[in-house]
């Protein structure tokens, strides 16, 4: 037996030896994800704020809200649906309030939360900006890549999202 | 001849016909991209705060500033490394050179512009915080993907660093 930690094998455990360093060839796939992923947020969030007023992060909020029966959402709901902080959350749907796209209103329900609700006019906002969106998607993530890589794409992003979007992990 | 605009063709057009909607099966690939990455993100920039009380973009410019000769670096060129707007990196730099990690000097070379250097202090902070940020990479990225989807990551990230990281794309 030796003293050395495995920690392969002891995934839920903080370490307590030698840091799992990356190797040469894991630090290029860590660098080319996290410069990737955060250019191309960066890139698709200025082109949808300079052609149409709303960014990336309100455009999602947007979309959550009109994929919903009634187009309306608990605002808890929309945070976690958003991975948004409940006060920053807040903040953005009081902007989108400014502009008459969404409107709170009490829970009929149970009377208790709050629920952002779409107006007609933030699904007309909404419907508007969809043709900018998607193209900025095509031309900066799906025209660079061959049918191959969309699919690794999405198998690498679901294969994630198991181990990331569930709230004990 | 049809009239139809061929997009495909025309990538650095902005189109004028029928947007150029995603499929059913491309939704899947950028919604499992975009939730995905931003949990990711998400995790590990909670779990680097909690635990060393330095956030992501912030140990970002530590690692940058690290990795230069003299660890020193333009401001200007700071920004664009870490993908900062020059008032959110100026912001950033303030925070840190209350906490004596970083220090500002004027550009010896040529006497215009300002050197963001990394302190002896912040080296140190940025060694101690290392551990804790590999380990976050490790367990929510590298051990959850098999080898060829490490490749896979790679393969695509630096596919979309060709389109994105040049200022003309």
């Amino acid at each position: 037996m030796t003293s050395q930690v495995s920690f392969g094998s002891q995934p839920t455990v903080r370490p307590v030896g030698e840091p799992r360093w990356l190797d040469a060839e894991e630090q290029k796939a860590w660098r080319a994800w996290l410069f990737s992923t955060l250019l191309l947020q960066d890139r698709l969030d200025r082109e949808l704020t300079h052609e149409t007023g709303i960014s990336h992060a309100y455009y999602e909020i947007l979309v959550a809200l009109s994929e919903t029966p009634g187009r309306m959402m608990r605002m808890s709901e929309l945070a976690d649906r958003c991975l948004s902080s409940r006060s920053r959350l807040s903040h953005a749907v009081s902007r989108l309030e400014e502009r008459g796209w969404v409107r709170r209103q009490v829970c009929a329900e149970d009377g208790r939360g709050q629920l952002a609700v779409l107006t007609d006019e933030g699904f007309a906002a909404l419907e508007a900006a969809a043709p900018v969106h998607v193209e900025g998607v095509r031309t900066h993530l799906f025209d660079q890549l061959n049918p191959q890589q969309v699919e690794n794409l999405r198998d690498i992003g679901e294969t994630l999202l198991r181990h990331l979007d569930q709230p004990s992990a």
